[in-house]
């Protein structure tokens, strides 16, 4: 038995990964494979549009935005939001959170200036800043919702006076979000969409096409909007595999359902991290994020023969990042609450033999 | 039985789809599929290795080149090239062949002036120019190998007193090229390298960083050679089965062996083309693509008839593109010869009725 922890690409539901497997050999009973079907075959547009819906229903997408689905991860975003939102001489406002938040802000001042509103970099980002001010001239403000490697999540998104841009690749789909809220999301799909190769990227109509500047077509949201995301070939097979695991959310009884399912993983792992005298969280107890658990173990020495007795019992992805250390167990939407368990298993397991 | 002659993305061989189908399962004997495996896993940077070690055997790439996997297709690399080697006030030379080198030129505008060596555009690109000068000052010359759309290819490349840039989209590792002839060789992977998602860039390390331009992180090839394509997190899954691919190709007997069997199957289908009085080719004949085979019916009334007898034979993919009409089957690798045998048997059945 495994137990896969990993922080992205990272596990998705057993039966998405049957029914991508028979699509590459047979696609919808066509005789063809999914990957040798053509992006303008109408197969594979009803996927576009299917994966499209979905998308919308389960974040619950008002009129007035589009959904696109686009190539190069969140690390293109960092450079797309600015190129499209940042007009010369602006400025935009970004909250500094970790160490994806730090990367979008290097790549931004590309374009324009950019204004850190706070930032948690002192305490190696263990907490989400609170009472700051977004300047109200600002082009957008930026924030990370959930910062992957330090395991700190963003609660309570503030009131911003200017478009609300957010980096949800790692907690889009695991909780309920008011896209209102949003002048633009954007998601790497690897961790509760699908697999590598794909971002999601949801922008209010109203910013498209406003940057000022010549854009190459391959950065400009107005031109993928325009041809609903098919301006070129897109990873027709990312695409498809997230369409299975989003019907598989939807199925599940969608976002606020799994977001219980969420807040119960999330919780009995703290509880142990919290109970057990081997370990200690790294986070602010109120910013820990309910998808990567950051923790390390109280006695330095205790690190390797955690991970080595983890990895015994089939642990794998729960080394903590070299910037924090110790262990992360990565929780996303289609990790069962067994696999929890197993783990606080071994961590008593741990503590009875070394406590 | 199906015969998929589709233009991109396209056929791949069978036990390539087998092989890729079994990984989503398990990868490797894991209990992973690959698509939950890290990008930073050990097993996933020995894909890497492996498919990068491929790609410079069947190339025959010498010292002193990167090759690199990125996102965005041929229509992102439209913009890096220029991003990356058309310095402020330069001049880049093209040569226009067709709707593709027309998306390259127009996005290098944005970057620097553009001259185009010489254009077929006035005969709909039914051949590939010759006898223009490169201007030795031009800061690259580019040229697209194969035209997708129009169905020629270039056979003889010119010789370039400057860095020669090639899109090999639709015809890399169909035929022998030689390398060290050219500054930067992209394609995007899903004719004959692999499923869409991932786009191959083969160039001269001596190109890297001297753009002069500070460039987005994503769009400078200096930073993906330097992170052995590993900067952001890449497409898991379509650089696995372009790995199988070329592995299949390899076991085949590599380039030099598959560039024999695409002449034999272009010259099996040009051959019908010629002889059998319902039909003619597109194209100037010694430009005839050995990828991509265009062709019309002498009497457009026997178009819509003909698409449906191929049709109900089991053709897939053969309509062609709207900017030439009649026909276009796309012969790739994977296409075995008795699917070029099939369809010259319709034509033959089409021809015989009505003739």
């Amino acid at each position: 038995m495994k137990y896969n922890f990993g922080a992205g690409p990272c596990i998705l539901p057993q039966e998405v990964f049957k029914q991508a497997s028979q699509a590459v050999l047979d696609f919808n009973g066509t005789g063809l494979s999914i990957l040798e079907i053509s992006h303008r075959a109408p197969e594979f547009e009803a996927v576009m549009d299917e994966t499209l819906q979905l998308v919308k229903e389960l974040l619950n997408v008002p009129a007035g935005y589009s959904v696109l689905f686009l190539q190069g991860g969140a690390s293109l975003q960092f450079s797309m939001v600015p190129a499209n939102l940042l007009g010369e001489g602006q400025t935009a406002a970004y909250l500094d959170t970790g160490a994806w938040a730090s990367k979008a802000m290097k790549e931004a001042k590309l374009y324009g200036n950019v204004t850190a509103v706070a930032s948690s970099k002192e305490s190696n980002y263990s907490y989400i800043p609170r009472d700051y001010e977004i300047p109200s001239d600002a082009a957008y403000f930026h924030c990370t919702s959930n910062n992957t490697i330090f395991g700190t999540e963003l609660f309570e998104f503030p009131k911003s006076p200017v478009p609300m841009v957010s980096d949800m690749s790692s907690d889009m789909f695991s909780r309920t979000i008011n896209v209102e809220d949003f002048g633009l999301i954007y998601a790497g799909a690897q961790k509760n969409m699908g697999p590598a190769g794909v971002v999601l990227v949801v922008i209010k109509d109203e910013l498209l096409g406003k940057s000022g500047r010549k854009l190459p077509s391959m950065l400009d949201y107005k031109i993928h909007a325009d041809n609903k995301s098919l301006y070129n070939t897109p990873p027709v097979f990312s695409i498809y595999t997230s369409m299975l695991n989003l019907k598989w959310l939807k199925a599940k009884g969608g976002v606020a359902q799994i977001e219980k399912e969420n807040i119960a993983k999330a919780a009995a792992l703290y509880e142990e991290i919290d109970r057990n005298p081997v370990f200690k969280g790294t986070c602010n107890v109120e910013d820990r994020s309910r998808m990567n658990v950051c923790f390390v173990t109280e006695n330095p020495e205790h690190e390797k023969p955690f991970l080595k007795l983890a990895e015994e019992r089939g642990m794998i992805g729960i080394k903590g990042h070299r910037s924090v250390g110790g262990f992360r167990a990565s929780i996303y939407n289609a990790l069962p609450i067994t696999s929890v368990h197993a783990l606080v298993d071994v961590m008593r397991e741990f503590a009875q033999k070394n406590g």
